[in-house]
């Protein structure tokens, strides 16, 4: 499990919705959670397991949180709440804060529910969720991993049957990885069919470790939805202290919000750490917001 | 605690409810469940403990979910979700799919719940039921247990407190086994009253095992509710290979809904299997519909 | 973990709210409770951890339930539903019963979401809740703990960061404690401000032990609210019988309910006990209204 204790800044933060002359700009946030893993084997060697938070519990049973896998020569296929393959591959930008201050380096895609959010977010359609802004019908999502040699293969589908509204009618992903020496490149696919439109994303990666520095870059387009996004994270850690720092575009439509995250953490030992970030926000036309954060991360 | 994932189809499921053209008879299926187990001895030697499951953790809270048992020579006590003693003796017929597919091989009992159902089902009352279809009120079920020779004696009582609405006003139930060499037999009667109205329910069962077979017959009756319950099922298993099948009936006031099922599982070994089945649904007067499902079970 | 199942009596309670006629006194009660603790220590010899219950996992990922912390020669900051310093320090009388049969023998504080509670119940203003009645915002409380000798420092705070409404501005709580001998002292302060309105809490205690009995008597006041809360209580404990009694007034505007409890248990051996209690409760010009209860508790 993990835990976590801090403090948040929200620049600006208004005390009540409602009232613009009152601030409450700081925050307490803490939390602790329990992870159970599973696993075991068959008679012929192959592993099979699953995860699940205790927070998510109910999720799992369902088949929306957690995941369950069998893996063995053939590869690895599991099912739950897994990425899609283009999100297994690409992965995301290096975060900072002891709170991730909102993941605004997570990269967007369409898989294990991703354009159910891009389409409410943008659009205001909410057809894809239920009262509890929980993406129907897209989990459990199934995703199939093979590698070979510095090769990684991916290929994903979120759950075909979608319940009651129905408009997603499919989102598939493919997705390919390839690590030499320092250096990882990843490119990936993703085609969804929603209410009749079709919309695909390309999105591709490339990494480089080196003496400590660990530097990522990362390309997506979607023209159907008028899309693109960019960025880059480098982070640097020696003996106990590690910082990074990363930059992320969202463009939709020409409408630009640029992240740019910096955050820093000193190793305790025992798996604790004290982690602080700092977020700006600036979206065309608004002035930038700053988020930050300093807390202990703990680990168990 | 236990996982699966697999793919089930549903003849004819409509892509969105109000969509008569669309079907999407596939989906995913996965699911990961923790269980735990608490146990206990006091200085006397009598046996305490209970269970619950991760997922419906906040109902063994409230003691609607998951049981708290103390045994010793005077018997079993147990209370939470446990079985009325007419389930706990009488029991379900051997049923199909690595999902259950509904588990139509289940009988129906009054007890823990059941006859809210019934109620609510049949005759669209929805007393019992508060806004998350939680049955109100009937659990904790209390349950004992006793067991001498090849004899078994159960006698249960829903929660007598019934909230909010009350309607229910008893359900209990007294039910006997008997085990002799490869054979079984079990009787159980339930006794229910609701608004005002007295329901009764008498059931049976018969069970035979040799050679790799189980086979397992049942009869139920409430003629209160003009219901009669009746099915056979029959299970073979050899080395890693098993087989099943059953055929079950339901009759409310003479309209007679049919299901029957067979399925097929494959022992991995470790606690892994392959498992699938289908279940065909025939109520009078409609077409028959099938549903099928084929996944992974393990267990931890 | 923890579990426990018996019978709660409830005088004149109806079998249904609309229907004064019929009376249905008795219940069931059961439930099984499990808890995770997790801790660690630093490469400096800190010490940190949080500990959860399955049940409510949920509020433990959101900060509203379980707690973290970090102790170490400095004293102990913990994050999440932990008391505030009065709390901490003066705590509540000696309950009794297996359920503790509504915790009358609890004092009421103004931390930790205390005074959202308070002001909900009194004045009818729900701000402080949103639509599941938790109270928004106040969590996670920090408490910080120093001790030394026989003295014990207490400083809190609930979440500055309230949501939404925002009412609440501040809840913050100073205490110290002191023990010598067989005998403690308690003084705890609290002083909200919610829209607007500043309220403060004094409240102190006494204890003492000797010959397996303990004595514990508590005053609070609070002019702000017009409230004033007293009490004592005395356990007793021989061999496996322990018995206990208190009896506490709460007074706003000089309506007083008066709370007496009686209980006893008898310890099984092995984590089990039998454990039976029974509370009048007296609200001026009402009668007076009983509730009593029985059954076994486990611990595992």
């Amino acid at each position: 499990g993990s835990a976590r204790m801090g403090v948040i800044y929200t620049e600006d933060r208004q005390k009540a919705f409602f009232d613009v002359d009152n601030k409450q700009e700081l925050q307490f946030s803490s939390r602790i959670r329990i992870v159970f893993t599973a696993s075991g084997e068959t008679d012929t060697g192959l592993a099979f397991g699953g995860t699940i938070r205790a927070d998510n519990a109910a999720g799992g049973n369902a088949g929306t949180a957690g995941s369950v896998f069998m893996s063995g020569a053939f590869g690895r296929l599991s099912m739950g709440d897994v990425n899609g393959a283009a999100e297994q591959i690409v992965g995301d930008l290096a975060g900072v804060g002891f709170t991730g201050l909102g993941d605004k380096s997570d990269n967007m895609f369409l898989g294990n529910g991703g354009i159910a959010s891009i389409i409410n977010d943008e659009f205001e359609l909410p057809f894809f969720f239920d009262e509890d802004q929980t993406a129907i019908g897209v989990r459990p999502t199934a995703l199939y991993v093979y590698s070979t040699g510095g090769l990684t293969f991916a290929l994903s589908a979120d759950n075909p049957g979608n319940d009651v509204n129905g408009v997603l009618e499919r989102v598939l992903s493919v997705a390919v990885g390839y690590s030499v020496d320092s250096y990882s490149f990843g490119v990936g696919y993703e085609s969804a069919k929603a209410d009749g439109v079709s919309i695909d994303h390309v999105v591709a990666s490339a990494g480089a470790s080196f003496s400590g520095v660990d530097l990522k870059a990362v390309y997506g387009r979607s023209s159907d939805l008028d899309f693109k996004q960019y960025g880059l994270s480098a982070s640097y850690s020696v003996d106990a202290i590690g910082v990074s720092a990363f930059h992320r575009v969202e463009d939709f439509g020409g409408d630009k919000t640029r992240y740019t995250g910096i955050g820093a953490s000193y190793d305790l030992g025992g798996n604790a750490a004290v982690v602080g970030g700092l977020v700006n926000t600036k979206a065309d036309g608004a002035s930038g917001r700053n988020t930050a954060d300093l807390g202990l991360t703990f680990s168990f």
